[in-house]
């Protein structure tokens, strides 16, 4: 008889629930796979009692996620509270100074304590992954650190939060504004407690930022992205996007530069017909380009049950199997902090804005745009019953910089009212 | 100072280069990642003075690949020479027996004897792995093998050999017959020796009976697979799928059923807006479906220099890192022969062929059809110079033992002129 590998699951929703069930449901598979029985030892949760449609009477239950953690029957500490810091992190860092392998789906906690706790995790030889952090079912993380450990990665790129996709593809479907289907969003409970972890890009650009560590090989850096939400976009703005052949989608990009390594996660007009344009409702996408290999595409389900607790099985079998490359896929200490890199690739840029009614207005706007270097594609001025027009303007490509010069100078006008929404368009 | 890990390389064909050059110009990134440095000892290929664009003066070399594959200065040996027997196999052969971990590029050998030398692989404690062999730099093994462990797969599918999918896409793009891009694409230097390798579907099957191994947890069965290749496919077929929506790829299916594994690789119709249907060129595309993580979707370079050797090197740096799963994932010793299911998943086809122009010839093909309870969807004869008339029919679903029914039954009729062209028809 082999031994077995006994699991402490902390963390009982969704995820959580999904891996109690795979691991029930395919003990004989998962045996024959990795060549020892995968066991649940002990399970916590914040409350005991509540139906979650699986019977959790026959694992030990710990009110305590570190009293988990550091159960001499527990093997591998499986986090699934979420939460960046709290009890996620006490009891990940209790399993590994235990030196207890984790695997978590928890990306605020990676994004922000990723470098000490793959510090932590390497000081006491035990793996941590989190496959199941980065858009969900796809194996990203693994792509990324294992299959393509042979590139230097050149660009990272990704639709990866659900949510935010997910309200924009049913704006765009129903004619819905977006205060509608936010709060459809919510009621259906697709939104985190807090939304602005979703609708603000906070959440993808967490994953983001974990993507960007391991593809550069730097320190994982949150606070680098530079981070634009999706609340501002009207049923307008998907309108004339769709009209001019794009779609509007939650864009990451990360980047190496001679400077430094450029993060974004941003609204992005991207190319209806391309991969990330067709991508609907609550589907990932992540978009991998390395100088051997060049563009790797993977696409899949970025959140729900089955493909996140897919993705912590996936690592729990990596473990049991044997030994697994350092989190960040090399060792942590030696990782450096790369440089922030302000966004300073040129492209071409999709501006709305409402302007007031008076002569030489739209002059002063395009004037303003001149004096910053940037050329306009098209300008269109569309009906409208109250004093403000709203006008839409397509930018040649310009950069980051030159376009925050001209809306500077819009402000300076006094004929913009409010502040124009900027959203940059990717080529084809 | 950490021991570097050295490998012998065995075939310096265009992956063989590739490989050369990634441990070349990456050392550092190399070394960082696996926490090792990798050289490589001594190489070998059928001539030693080619010019190849690299400088391979300062490995030591071998004529003879099994002598390499026994080097006492090689680690970890890489056939990239092909051919299912041969040096190939028995270099491997030889490096395994040692102990020594493989990796290789070859689908033929692995689709063929994939279970001796995994069994080989075993008895000696060595890794075997061979991402290169499956879709190029694609990191899909891995997906199936590691990322999807927790899954039971339902299905995989694939558009896994670029040559045709190149030869089908210039067709539609230039409007060229087939006989015209077959030569044009043997002049570039894209077919295999024996073409009949690419364009009748053996590659790929081969590819397709790795996967299939891998994701039903069977012993790969490449006998098992039904061949259809795109020899006979005319630019009308790719035409008159278009004006339907469709497009024409030629499509890897293996699925489990209760009654055994179905595995086919043949042309398809496939939804022209489906990211199937989008995929150009030598571009390959696989698709995985897990019952947990639903549907994944990997896209990327079938082949060339730098896709595949990233693969390869993918390989080299899981193997260095340390221990790896088995090469089908669970023991090969215990892997069943899967009893072989003849495709049996009832789908539309498309029909087409040259009709002998005389009264009630079309009414005794489609009374053919109804007695093989085949309901036709749509049906067109075109204008015509000759004596036979170019009919196309479009089925409702149906099971393939009915299709073969009805075309026997046409061959009968006397009205149909050759074997018509029989597709089978992917929905959305």
């Amino acid at each position: 008889m082999t031994t077995p590998l006994r699991l402490g699951i902390a963390g009982l929703g969704t995820v959580g629930v999904g891996v109690v069930r795979i691991v029930e449901a395919h003990r004989a598979m998962l045996e024959a796979r990795i060549g020892r029985p995968v066991e649940i030892a002990a399970v916590s949760a914040r409350t005991r009692d509540r139906d979650r449609g699986i019977d959790i009477s026959g694992y030990a239950w710990e009110d305590d996620p570190v009293a988990l953690a550091r159960r001499d029957d527990v093997d591998l500490f499986v986090e699934l509270m979420g939460g960046a810091d709290g009890p996620a992190k006490a009891a990940t860092e209790a399993a590994l100074s235990a030196g207890k392998p984790v695997v978590t789906a928890n990306k605020a906690m990676l994004a922000i304590h990723g470098q000490a706790l793959a510090e932590l995790a390497e000081a006491n030889g035990a793996a941590l992954r989190f496959e199941a952090a980065v858009a969900g079912g796809i194996p990203c993380v693994k792509a990324l650190l294992e299959g393509m450990a042979g590139n230097a990665v050149a660009r990272v790129m990704g639709v990866m939060n659900g949510t935010c996709n997910y309200i924009l593809t049913r704006m765009e479907a129903e004619g819905l504004a977006y205060a509608e289907v936010f709060e459809e969003a919510r009621a259906l409970g697709y939104l985190e407690a807090d939304p602005t972890l979703d609708v603000g890009g906070i959440d993808a650009g967490h994953k983001l930022a974990i993507l960007s560590a391991i593809a550069f090989g730097s320190r994982v850096d949150f606070g680098g992205v530079e981070l634009q939400g999706i609340e501002r976009i009207s049923i307008d703005d998907i309108r004339r996007a769709g009209d001019m052949g794009y779609r509007i989608k939650l864009l990451g990009v990360a980047c190496a530069t001679p400077e430094g390594i450029e993060q974004s996660m941003r609204p992005t007009l991207v190319p209806a017909a391309s991969p990330l344009g067709q991508l609907e409702g609550a589907t990932n996408m992540v978009v991998i380009e390395g100088d051997a290999v060049g563009q790797i595409v993977l696409r899949g389900a970025g959140a729900g049950e089955g493909p996140t607790a897919s993705a912590v099985m996936g690592d729990v079998c990596d473990i049991a199997r044997g030994t697994v490359p350092p989190p960040f896929g090399q060792p942590a200490a030696g990782l450096a902090s790369a440089p922030r890199a302000p966004a300073a690739t040129p492209c071409a840029h999709y501006l709305r804005m409402a302007l007031r009614d008076e002569p030489g207005a739209l002059a002063r706007v395009a004037t303003v745009l001149g004096e910053a270097g940037i050329s306009i594609d098209r300008m269109r001025q569309y009906d409208h019953p109250g004093p403000e027009a709203p006008v839409l303007i397509v930018t040649h490509p310009c950069t980051p910089a030159a376009l925050a010069e001209a809306l500077r100078g819009m402000a300076g006008t006094g004929v913009v009212a409010g502040d124009p929404v900027a959203l940059q368009i990717l080529g084809d």
